[in-house]
């Protein structure tokens, strides 16, 4: 058998990293298989800080799977087909782990997928290696305790799932750090945003939902203070209304949110802005609104506006 | 929570009721939930003679969600909305144990959601029966083993997994049977095509695929002697017709299986025939022709159908 590659997500952040680096070497030392995790872009500031914390060097970025005489694919962290490698549908997928809704995604064939409603698709690469027998190396514990960390926020996104603060302690455990203290420091090195142009702030965790035939671009921000991004709105707007001449999206949704209180500001530009206001009951001004309590796109937006949009 | 609904697709066969019925007993057993087991349709006269040899009452059937009261539903042996209840869109899916490929689903949340590329979802059940510590009782244990031959023609299928003997010999140890004893009478019990009208045969075990647009009906009927059914051609293709004109199917594909032998006669007829003899290498003569050893339609005629039309 050729070689399988392991891969989550387009704009790759901490838990798409950490998911295909650890469901790679499941398949490799649990199952013999010949699986290479890599990744669909290069890590942003926030996986940085955990590959380097943990010594790991990134997963090399590729963006065909056909051009690496590659015909199996396993994806993590996400299933829609438009989230994943460009050629997606010129090869076989052979598994799925996940935590995502499902939409978009077809096979030919039977596969193994597995979905779990938990905080990070790393929760369930953890479990699968318990599962296995497989005891993992610090530094991959150390990833998926970075993934699980990052998506929920550090356990206060509403993502979080009732198993997932043991899975936190099991893998801290494991990856000998301090729950609290490593927390807190991977969030912050992911809010570093005054280093970024307005085209890479709008970029560094975006994704692209198909709502009723619209294709919405729903992305995030963490921050410490959300006035300081609101200051560079002319900027992030004029960024944003490239992208969705460039890219065709009917609309932009930026959640910039606020990592110590737990609240997101939304911004929103493009062509459905009556669908967006309706999906939180709330009225734009000057293109932006305040969310209280939300932080989880997940939960928190994407299915408000499939709902508002009809899809 | 209000009661969950637990069910296979249309037209069940012994795996659909089941992995329905053996879910439902695990909600409510290992994890306490208000779980019941329903069937979308009357079952077969095989999946009767396996719930009466173990003296099951069959679940009674529904045919709409919401009519029960229903909000939230687990699908088992199939995930493609046109397989499933009427008013599928109408409720949230939480989870989905299946065996199939993945087409045509779809939610707006994330969920729980398990499959494998094992010969049932029978075999899923039990595997999931065994992680969660619990001891399937012996009525519970012999309709999964029920499931597990029916839909691997007693492990000889190609879709058998290299995991499913070792689960067939676990089940018939726990249900009290002789595997290969009862295996063959449970296979014969589905071969008694005498007493069907050809309105009946061509509706056992069908299923609807939409491929590149296309609804293409797929059938399937056991026989011990495909002579037998062929000198019944003029009726079924009456039938055929008619279910047609009815459905708006593009095309129908039956799959005539000679499970003594592992063979199947192919008769089809609609729009796409061209299609039909590419996806099998073959050519159609008076509306049928011989497919040597195959005897799964999931596996050696729906990937080959789903690739020639484009799908």
């Amino acid at each position: 058998m050729s070689k399988i590659l392991v891969f989550g997500h387009q704009n790759p952040d901490t838990d798409a990293t950490a998911s295909a680096y650890g469901w790679a070497y499941l398949e490799r030392t649990a199952w013999g298989r010949d699986a290479e995790a890599v990744l669909l872009g290069e890590p942003n500031e926030e996986t940085q800080f955990a590959l380097d914390y943990f010594g790991v060097t990134a997963p090399r970025v590729v963006t065909s799977a056909v051009a690496e005489g590659v015909s199996q694919v396993i994806l993590t962290d996400h299933n829609e087909f438009q989230q994943s490698i460009a050629d997606i549908h010129d090869v076989e997928v052979l598994a799925v782990i996940d935590h995502h809704r499902v939409a978009n995604f077809e096979t030919a064939n039977p596969l193994y997928m597995r979905l779990e409603p938990v905080g990070s698709a790393s929760s369930i690469v953890y479990r699968a290696s318990k599962e296995a027998g497989v005891t993992l190396p610090r530094e991959v514990a150390g990833l998926l305790l970075s993934g699980l960390i990052s998506d929920t926020l550090l356990l206060k996104s509403p993502t979080t799932h009732a198993s997932d603060p043991q899975v936190a302690a099991e893998l801290a455990e494991i990856a000998g750090v301090d729950l609290e203290e490593y927390g807190l420091n991977l969030l912050k090195a992911g809010t570093n945003l005054a280093s970024k142009s307005a085209e890479e702030l709008i970029d560094i965790d975006a994704k692209t939902f198909e709502l009723n035939s619209n294709p919405v671009r729903v992305a995030q921000v963490n921050t410490v203070d959300i006035a300081e991004v609101l200051v560079r709105q002319a900027e992030i707007e004029a960024a944003i209304t490239a992208a969705m001449t460039a890219n065709g999206y009917s609309d932009f949704v930026l959640m910039i949110t606020d990592i110590l209180n737990s609240n997101s500001e939304i911004l929103a530009l493009g062509s459905n802005m009556d669908k967006v206001e309706a999906a939180f009951n709330f009225t734009l001004e000057n293109n932006h609104a305040f969310l209280a309590g939300a932080v989880s796109r997940k939960k928190q937006v994407v299915p408000q506006l499939t709902e508002s949009f009809g899809a």
